[in-house]
């Protein structure tokens, strides 16, 4: 896909529901509405009041300040108690939200002209996209039956060939976006084992991690990683909300053993950071930091009202496809664990046209999962995202894309 | 200037203060802290609650949004009233700050390995950091007797010969950072027409023209452009607060006369800031909205205050530097009529190695002005900022870079 197209699809995820208002979305990825009232104006403040008493106060946060970022200490322990990483300040760099932070590590990893970003296929837009604004080939990952290391050797080989060096591998260990895949445990200590062989930099997106509805918490590759190959990219976008614009990326202790290459790498982080953004805006670090402070450095708490109105949400989906599509044989989905997200496999090709015809004349708006594929492949399946609507929208949009699916029956294979 | 050594400068001017706290700094341009309270967290929550209440309600605020920006109207009412320009809504495009917006055009209008970005010598750090962090080479222009224009028709030529083209011009047309300097009117009308003639689109950077101590506004090359080649780079880093991360770049009704050519760089301006920060924090957006509702889209009262701070610290810097260097025929300084920045001429080199002594024996910061040079020229100059101090801190440190000058009386030329 080029570069302009991309660009087109994430302006089309930020702004679709305002070109068919009448229309259910169950395209934006976007967290719940439900409990906004949590960040009122007045919580705001006192959230920004709390963390500037307890540090330098207000004067000094309306300032400019590091690059490297404001609240990394608060960040650091809420990463150690949420996420099971253990991360100290220095080795965190805020950015303004995690696609900053995926920005800045491509542009610092893949320099020559020969590096390559892996990425698995489909995955999400803004990679791919950051990887094009970049001037850096994406490439996808033949990956059979889960299998991500073996695929991993594999490109490696072929690049090897041409003259070509794989420098990073973006992916979303947790509840993937688009497909709301979650990679295992071993198959994550066989990537870190092949990027460790291959001198490859995962960038580890774990955007979704804190909404597990059940099963048990796997460990993030970066809390498996012993070697210093994984860097960790986390946000504030779905725990707290995506207009405070406050991501993160955490460094390993090293980088493939070597600490000065370690730091090398996130000076350079760093200095891209201060020519792209100065530093991350510090009324929004301040108000995320005041939030940590409130919630002893844990947000489990705080989403945990979001986190069971996806469950429930997820669970009205599939219950809704259950009823909808469990007569039909060619049409399949997953049943994900967590997130935002699951994947709908249809019998017939779900393309833009089909987008349109179904927001336009049967009311529901799905993401077809060709949009977030490097190639022509997935082009029977669509995302249904069920985080920004009620379970009442969610049956009622399942029904209209049934009521879509039986009007083209004609071409099912 | 390599990449490395002018990120260290930037990170630098950001964290200097930190190394020598008993230093007075004149080094750092940020904004004055004297009026923070304005700025409180009451204020702030003032602030959003209007904008919320006039707009669409906190809930949507607190999402995603158009990734061109959500206060667009109210930014152009502002940069209408303020700046004189006739500037309308759809073509703004919010961004992380100025720097955001900068290196986002520069990344859109040089793509080809050999386009050129001319820029002053010496001239802001972010500009030249921006265009290496873009890859893109940046060209110092040769300005004598203020004659930029025939300036650029010379390295046009130059380049020409080369086969390379110079596709944009970064300047700041009123009290630059670092000299203080002010392009006259006849000047910015000559600069746009040799823009005009070689296609070459004006980065007009504009940080500190609402601070005019004395003498006539010139209207902005923004203002003056008829023609289409003038994009207009505006921050609320210094009227409101650096905090807030929110600047913007403001295109013109044409590029070079071609409407669709403009709506086409607008379009990969928006499409690049998709995959760098996706889009402008709302919330800092919402308090810059609310603030310009609650201000009639006019800053001109917001920042008085702050503007006689700055006018009487210029004057208590003018009049100390008559006090020390009066009789000094060798030591000459510029009178700026606004802004943050005057220009010191020493006879005698004044080095990082310099700045380190008078930092840590003389307890006074200033920048050598060579930091911002692209060259080995402007050695002997140093940058004095004097909007962040008191009139007392100026007096004493101007004090003591007179003891440091003495000190090196031996070098004087």
């Amino acid at each position: 896909m080029r570069h302009g197209s991309r660009a087109e699809v994430m302006t089309f995820l930020n702004e679709i529901s305002a070109d068919y208002p009448a229309a259910i979305s169950l395209a934006a990825g976007r967290p719940t509405d439900a409990f906004a009232s949590k960040l009122g104006a007045n919580s705001l403040v006192d959230a920004l009041t709390l963390y500037a008493e307890q540090t330098q106060g207000m004067a000094s946060l309306l300032q400019y300040g590091r690059t490297a970022g404001l609240i990394n200490d608060l960040v650091a322990a809420q990463l150690n108690t949420d996420d099971g990483l253990a991360i100290s300040a220095e080795r965190i760099v805020l950015t303004a939200g995690c696609q900053e932070a995926l920005f800045l590590c491509i542009q610092s990893l893949c320099k020559s002209a020969n590096d390559v970003l892996l990425v698995c296929n489909p995955t999400y837009i803004g990679a791919t996209g950051a990887a094009d604004a970049c001037g850096v080939a994406a490439m996808p990952l033949k990956i059979e039956d889960g299998q991500i290391a073996k695929a991993i050797e594999h490109v490696v080989q072929t690049l090897k060939v041409q003259g070509r060096t794989a420098r990073a591998l973006y992916l979303i260990s947790d509840f993937d976006n688009p497909t709301g895949h979650v990679i295992s445990r071993d198959e994550r200590v066989s990537i870190i084992e092949a990027c460790l062989r291959n001198r490859i930099v995962v960038l580890e997106d774990n955007p979704y991690g804190q909404f597990r509805f059940d099963g048990v918490t796997i460990p993030p590759m970066a809390a498996l990683d012993e070697g210093g190959c994984v860097v960790y990219l986390s946000t504030y976008s779905k725990t707290l909300c995506p207009a405070l614009r406050v991501g993160a990326a955490s460094f390993p202790r090293t980088l493939f053993g070597d600490e000065s290459a370690l730091h090398a790498l996130i000076s350079e982080v760093v200095q891209r950071k201060s020519f792209v953004s100065v530093n991350t805006g510090q009324i929004s670090q301040s108000l995320v930091g005041g939030i940590l402070l409130s919630q002893d450095c844990s947000l489990r708490n705080w989403v945990r009202p979001a986190l069971e109105l996806y469950r429930d949400n997820r669970d009205a989906m599939l219950a809704q496809l259950a009823v909808a599509f469990g007569t039909a044989e060619t049409v399949s989905w997953n049943s994900p664990a967590g997130g935002f997200f699951l994947s709908l496999n249809l019998p017939f090709v779900f393309d833009s046209d089909a987008l349109k015809t179904c927001a336009k004349d049967f009311g529901v708006i799905v993401m077809p999962m060709s949009f977030f594929a490097l190639d022509d492949s997935h082009c029977q399946s669509v995302r249904l995202a069920f985080s920004a609507v009620s379970s009442s929208e969610i049956e009622l949009a399942v029904q209209r894309l049934s009521s879509y699916t039986d009007s083209r029956k004609e071409l099912y294979v």
